[in-house]
């Protein structure tokens, strides 16, 4: 059975834009996600300018701060730190990847904790981690409501993640296993992954390589959520092999995508009605 | 064949002792380590002491710092906070577990990202997981260097290990993850737990329940590390049935135990001299 997110991701807004015509209400202002881009990197460009239509769509005031290739880190996390500080942006998103010369970790650290909507600093890491969960990274946070919606058993479940990044495999990880999965983290060292894949419940596939988790990997009934999103629409996994395996599976596009977005705007809103309340 | 911490141990603080003494030499006075105790949990305090006598035997100041049971969570953030800011401390240790009123997060959350040599901060946690590795949980560290002396592979190896706390699942997850492993992590509610295991090549036990891990869970020739320290000195694991499985087995005591204590002597040493160049 499909997995569609498309429907799930429309509540998410409406609920997010229902939210921030309160913030606006309150406070003759909306809710303001600041979006950071380096360089010019076409795919990356296409989704920044799809974020701020949507933000735009939700009530939600979208300022764009687009900075040269060569940028330097200083210069970035100067830039990050006085979206930090402020108070009339309520979250803020650096748009992955920057180019090579930039230390990444040190841009997403100057984004202040309350304000990381994205959940990429290693403060929403370890929330995540443990459990507190103040900003969940988006794609990952996604995938849970993605699980959820369509009243998937966590609890118990053999969860296998292919991929090991710091803003999704690790963090989806993290997240399954604060369900009460059983959770094992695959990647390109690991051996005998199709064996491996093979003993899992839950897949959750965040290679970045087209095709890659093959149909006969996919126990008959389990759940694959395809996090993969590589050029020509296409998934991490072979979908038209594993769709006759899968007990679920996500489609790309309209699967695990939409709630990405979905999730970063809800995070959005509920930051500055946080940081009303503070 | 027995995976002795003895010897690594003494070898580990022996280096600590002598970067100790340089410290010395260059400020005429010592590295320093408060200890902060709350309550009269007799375990503790003997641990406790235990690691005052190691200090003082590596050179170590070793700064006492024994609150009530009735400490409230401000009180003891209160505190923290001081040795934090106080520079003549180089490093702090929270005894854990804290009575069951206090929030032990917010008190961990106190504790200096630069002093916790102890590795319990999200700060570190995150460290950890994205292989920055300022400070390690010293359990975990400790079974690093434990399986890195008796030359353990671990790149593409299935790594499993049971439990999954903040300060010794989770880490040692997240180390052996960061050297390659692939690393399933199991817990209270995972089920079939005996197949789980018979699949690893390194099992981390870390359930806190003595001789939970039955001798034919264990693949023959599996490396078996064992963190657990229950009353009587007993491990998690049921030694003398495992024995004859494991490739390697850690024995308790003798085993995880000496090296977490070394590992908490050399990251506070290794404070004082980050915070002496800083």
């Amino acid at each position: 059975m499909l997995m569609s997110g498309t429907e799930l991701a429309r509540a998410i807004v409406q609920r997010a834009a229902e939210k921030a015509a309160d913030y606006t209400r309150r406070t003759g202002a909306k809710p303001c996600l600041a979006t950071v881009i380096v360089g010019e990197d076409p795919a990356s460009v296409t989704y920044v300018r799809m974020k701020q239509n949507r933000c735009h769509k939700a009530g939600i005031e979208s300022r764009h701060v687009a900075l040269p290739e060569r940028t330097t880190t200083e210069e970035l996390v100067a830039q990050i730190r006085e979206l930090s500080d402020d108070p009339a942006v309520h979250g803020i998103l650096l748009q992955h990847p920057v180019p090579h010369h930039i230390d990444e970790r040190a841009a997403f650290e100057a984004i202040a904790p309350h304000k990381d909507v994205d959940g990429v600093t290693m403060h929403s890491f370890a929330g995540m981690s443990f459990g507190h969960n103040d900003f969940l990274s988006c794609t990952p946070g996604g995938i849970m409501r993605l699980l959820d919606a369509h009243d998937v058993e966590i609890a118990g479940k053999h969860a296998v993640v292919i991929g090991r990044s710091p803003i999704l495999g690790k963090p989806a990880a993290m997240l399954l296993l604060a369900r009460d999965a059983t959770v094992t983290i695959c990647h390109s060292k690991t051996v005998g992954l199709a064996d491996v894949v093979r003993t899992a419940d839950i897949v959750v596939a965040a290679v970045g390589k087209p095709r890659f988790v093959q149909g006969d990997w996919i126990k008959p009934g389990a759940v694959v959520v395809d996090a993969g999103y590589n050029e020509g629409n296409v998934g991490d996994v072979d979908f038209d092999a594993a769709v006759d395996h899968a007990g679920l599976i996500t489609p790309v596009p309209g699967g695990v995508g939409p709630t990405t977005i979905a999730v970063l705007l809800e995070q959005t809103v509920d930051a500055s009605l946080r940081q009303l309340d503070a």
